[in-house]
């Protein structure tokens, strides 16, 4: 069973994609808030990879069961319901509701992954969910961290910490069977020095530093909660929905 | 000043390079190549992107006096005169020759980087020569690391490390002025934890081992010998050069 990871979303060809088995994990913020928004009753997440597809997309659905959400620079598109902060993403808000998603990383590399065999959503307040998943299914993944769009190479730290900590927790049960490539050993390796105390890491990496500033440090605080929000986003078709336990 | 990172030169935007201060890293085997052909008397070397490229050039140039050099999947380009191994580039074959080079990883993004202000050349085997050139000029810096090409966001660990060695003895001496990214503290992370033995380091990578399976275990103890060759190349303009210490 090979763990391969790529640091580096905008590399990733859909035709590649296509036939494996996928997670991937955007922790500042859009992971998170998929999982905190399913968790709070939404009806399904929609990941698009443009304002533009968000607006086009939204036209044709019906307005009283249909939220947009997503953020530019950290900060609420202009005319959506909704920013990228897991917090908006209340019971009251959302239950119900279809969203549509659409931020600068995360939804992106999550519409780029839609061909995959199966694709799940990973951060750190579902990360044991994740780690059972790639257990039960048993085969080949790989782990796509989101990264930062206005970065060199794209690489965001707080992604590569937490895809390391899921490659840990599967050596630690499967290390007979597991191999690992170069950038799933840097991510281990990542998740060893950093790992310790994610609430610190998160405060200090770039994209952490950025929301700090304007204004969401309550974001970082639950982003950095391991295991809170105990579930299993997984994308089927175009929509992101919980998988049920019976399934 | 700040020490900034690229995994992946794919994402290099030659425009994003401009007026940037940039050594390019590539340590399997075109950085550690160059220095040795460089320190054995070639007069220099011409990094090109592909191989039609190559062939044009060397087209225009004295025969005599111009060797081509590279390689594809590791092995000597057809009808080129070297391969990408530092132990064909001896005195008595490059002295005084002009070298056209094209390598998979290497020379690629050593010609995306051309536009840099000033452009080096790092490996293990000249890292303190790199270290103290980036010490004199005392500005921003960015380490590309050159990468492999057949991995998902081209993400390879012995770059990865050599940059991390530099960005480790940067921070020895300037501790207080260095300012580090999201990428360059991963890379500094990745030598802390993979630093203390470069060759099994080496031999364990995914190109180390493939270049093991070609035969090259050579190739692979030269590169891991820290400072055995104590040179700078440098691009100027088109070529590769030694930056002579009175320069």
């Amino acid at each position: 069973m090979k763990i391969d990871l790529s640091f580096n979303p905008a590399e990733l060809d859909e035709l590649q994609i296509r036939d494996k088995n996928v997670v991937v994990i955007d922790v500042l913020r859009s992971s998170t808030t998929i999982a905190v928004a399913l968790s709070n009753g939404a009806r399904e997440i929609i990941p698009v990879e443009s304002i533009e597809n968000a607006v086009k997309i939204s036209g044709s659905l019906f307005g009283d069961v249909t939220l947009r959400g997503g953020e530019r620079n950290g900060k609420t598109i202009h005319g959506f319901n909704l920013g990228n902060s897991p917090l908006e993403y209340t019971e009251t808000t959302v239950k119900g509701k279809s969203i549509i998603f659409c931020t600068t990383n995360g939804s992106v590399a999550m519409h780029r992954s839609r061909f995959a065999r199966k694709l799940a959503i990973g951060s750190f307040i579902n990360a044991t969910k994740v780690i059972d998943f790639i257990k039960d299914v048993g085969a080949d993944f790989l782990l796509v961290c989101a990264g930062r769009a206005n970065a060199f190479g794209n690489f965001s730290l707080e992604d590569a910490v937490c895809a390391g900590m899921i490659v840990y927790e599967l050596m630690r049960e499967e290390s007979a069977d597991l191999e690992l490539t170069d950038s799933s050993r840097a991510a281990l390796a990542l998740y060893k020095t950093y790992g310790r105390s994610i609430l610190k890491m998160l405060k200090e990496t770039e994209h952490g530093r950025y929301l700090i500033e304007i204004g969401f440090l309550e974001d970082i605080k639950l982003s950095a909660q391991v295991d809170s929000y105990p579930v299993l986003p997984v994308l089927n078709g175009n929509v992101i929905k919980l998988l049920k336990d019976e399934e």
